[in-house]
């Protein structure tokens, strides 16, 4: 078949990870080869390849032998402007068969899930496929030989990396928790016992900040392996952004599917969180389940369901997995938002007077259970060992070291404007809503403007009387504060009092 | 909250069904309600709402106090240029819960899928959640009472007409077949006969022609509920598009994703032609279920489960239900497109010497069957009482007064560009590719241009010399002929030949 080719250009729009191309519905090439609104298309540039929807444009913003894409087309693509490309029907995608094997009642073997993984990490599987990839997982859908084959799929389609020494630790938060910023003193807590810990976080998808927005107040996290692998040779420990790394690529994609669609799947939790960790090269990983009703596990029960699963994949791929659940019903620290995080971080660090006890505490004895299990402290003795760091100051020089070579260790900014929220009567601090908490600390500008979010002056049991302070918002701008101001007006109080009888 | 509104105008942009709005990513409403890109948004003008996926745009073809809505999104919410509009956040779909449960084995109840046949007839359902709804419902999901469920729920959340005749008849051919257009024969004779039968008919999605297509180019089909009353009471059938009706408005939807998604499910299908049956109120139905290798129903023994749970939950919903297996494994009469598949029909009505006899047996047998279940002929008659009405002219007679009492009988246009495909080689047509028959005919233009598709002048079978027609190609312009030529060139071949030994 002949192919009229088309110029390419930047739509200027931004659909986010779904890429769209924009092509005239009266154009040669939609007409030659049948291209309807919403089709799925492939566009060849130079032997670079593009999956994306179609969009058909009817207005004079686009010529007749023009293509333009959204801005997450015109990145994955690589295109320059005007660059002769090349559209057609995408090939058939023989992956996506094995959904319909799912359908019915055949198990998924490995070679279907690597071959699955494989077109869902190189965003050829379309959103509806991924949903119903997903649906098909969900709950139980996944039995233990199908998500270990799962986990070692999106192992295969991605990087690995290997380490000389060993063990090689690892920590892993499951579901969000405001403020657990615990990974910042942990890595640096462990590494100055001489424990290797190159530990990869993600940025905020919901959240108001990510481990990786809070470590880049601090330091640059946008490390390639090889940077990467130069920090934890010198100094045991590392914490980057894993999103410049194609470590178990084909999660972000599912999560970002799996997120809107709100099916919790066991399996896909297991392979998401275990596949990141066995590429990475982590032999020992500890896992902190915080149970909470608005956490992701809700009771005691599904964490110890959850608990099983993570340690029998993780043996059946070699990973030893340790698990603990904690108290989930509480925001952590008293900062929200990368900045305000990061300074309860430094506080705690510092050993300042004033540096939240609940993070600190936390932090030991998650430290101190890494250190258990790479056998650095006798059992029973993890948690001294790591106060003891922390105390004389090793892990505070630790993390300035960790710092410095990732890029240099950075001031974290702070917000020009700030709002202080008084209690409107006396009282007990009944609870603190951590979404709505999480929420208002977005509307204030984080994760973007890094210096933006909530701090917390008090927390649940605190007696508090009318006009004292509750917490404090910060923003960049007036509007940022007013946006946040606005919401926490029309919700349930983020701080609940207990008024006095 | 306090909303801001934004100015409304069309993008110019077909997004198919999906409602696509477009605003600046750094718009006050964006910000202040943190709308992300590719978030469902609810968009409301004077009371009416929209829900749309939000796409932001960056560059200046967008005003910051604008909002641009796609083809699709401007319909469905009926606004006028420079509207003032609001957005916000979408109501949260309590239905979508109920796939929370089915996922953990509780089966779905009438309520539970009237409430999520609810939110997908009025657009509220995200694609990813219709998949999932989808992937559930895939090969056995739905037994038979969660099949009359969902039929009935189906039925529930649309329109539904009565007739005061009785019995009220109706058929529906599963899965396509190019060129069986047995519809326009059978309501002729049936209705000659005296008996109801207001037949609803769909457009093609895939095809290169739906029976209200092929009925277009002969009259008007774009019939209201009231309209087709009165040409069924004047004439006791008629051939309308069902698209303009609400009329199990769900069912479109679901199909739209049903069939990228390419996971077959008996209940879906079911609910899905029993539902348009129940609700236009049809009492007894002929179904006619085409058996070959490119046919929906691929086997004798696959007909056979799908006809039981046709009849199954027909009865439940006090619906007759007759299934007749034909043959699905070659082409009906000889055109491809809608005047080339209408000019079949008339030559069959006209009693034309070369009128195609596949079509006009086939339609034969299922009126006579519709005449036997109706009560008008005796069982095992039939198909003579049909042929003699055929043969004597009535039906002629009866299919242009249909004609007339919906708008007007037209004479089916004719394109003004043909070529003529010969065979390379002399020797026996061993199968005709119908998938690829109908692509062909799709370049050349049908159903767009209705004069466009192809003539087949042979079948399965037929001995064939070398350089002797094996079809014509139609188009309105040398370019659909490009298209189709070039198609054909790259492809198997559309009339396979076995050539002499």
């Amino acid at each position: 078949m002949t192919f009229v080719r088309l110029h390419v250009r930047r739509a200027g729009i931004d659909t986010y990870q779904q890429p769209v191309v924009y092509m005239r519905s009266d154009c040669h090439v939609c007409r030659a080869e049948g291209f309807e609104a919403q089709a799925q298309v492939e566009v060849i540039d130079d032997g670079r390849h593009l999956l994306a929807i179609l969009h058909h444009v009817s207005s004079d913003w686009l010529a007749r032998d023009e293509i333009a894409l959204s801005d997450i087309a015109w990145t994955t693509l690589g295109a320059t402007d005007g660059d002769l490309v090349e559209v057609r029907h995408p090939p058939v995608l023989e992956s996506v068969a094995h959904l319909r094997g799912k359908v019915h009642g055949r198990p998924f073997t490995y070679e279907a899930l690597r071959a699955l993984m494989d077109d869902v990490s190189h965003g050829r599987v379309a959103d509806i496929h991924l949903a119903s990839l997903i649906t098909l997982c969900a709950g139980d859908g996944l039995d233990v030989p199908e998500t270990v084959a799962l986990t070692r799929a999106m192992i295969d389609v991605g990087e690995r990396v290997t380490w000389d020494e060993t063990p090689v630790m690892d920590k892993h938060c499951i579901g969000g928790l405001p403020g657990n910023r615990t990974t910042l003193l942990v890595v640096p807590i462990v590494a100055a016992c001489g424990v290797t810990m190159p530990k990869t976080s993600s940025r905020a998808i919901t959240s108001a900040a990510g481990t990786a927005d809070t470590m880049e107040v601090l330091a640059p996290v946008d490390l390639d392996l090889a940077a990467m692998r130069r920090v934890v040779e010198r100094e045991h420990g590392c914490i980057v952004w894993g999103g410049n790394t194609r470590i178990s690529p084909a999660d972000d994609i599912l999560i970002r599917v799996e997120r809107p669609l709100s099916l919790d799947s066991h399996g896909l939790l297991i392979a998401s969180i275990l596949s990141k960790k066995a590429a990475v090269g982590s032999q020992r990983v500890l896992i902190d389940l915080p149970v909470g009703p608005q956490t992701k596990v809700r009771s005691a029960a599904a964490a110890e369901v959850l608990s099983k699963g993570l340690v029998t994949v993780g043996a059946a791929l070699g990973l030893q997995v340790r698990t603990v659940a904690t108290d989930g019903t509480r925001p952590v620290g008293r900062g929200i938002g990368p900045a305000l995080e990061a300074m309860d971080v430094m506080a705690v660090l510092e050993r300042a007077p004033g540096a939240p006890q609940d993070l600190r505490e936390r932090a030991l004895v998650l430290a101190g259970w890494v250190l258990e299990m790479a056998g650095r402290a006798p059992d029973g003795t993890g948690r001294s060992m790591a106060r003891e760091v922390l105390d004389d100051g090793r892990a505070l020089a630790k993390f300035i070291a960790i710092c410095e070579a990732q890029g240099g260790l950075r001031v974290p900014p702070r917000a020009s404007h700030t709002h202080v929220v008084v209690a409107h009567a006396s009282g007990t601090v009944a609870a603190i809503d951590t979404r709505l908490l999480a929420r208002a600390a977005k509307l204030a500008g984080a994760p973007r403007d890094p210096s933006a979010g909530a701090v917390l002056h008090v927390q649940p049991g605190d007696r508090v009387e009318v006009a004292q302070p509750l917490l404090t918002l910060h923003a960049v701008s007036p509007g940022g504060l007013h946006y946040a101001l606005n919401f926490m007006r029309t919700q349930l109080p983020v701080v609940r009092l207990e008024a006095d009888a």
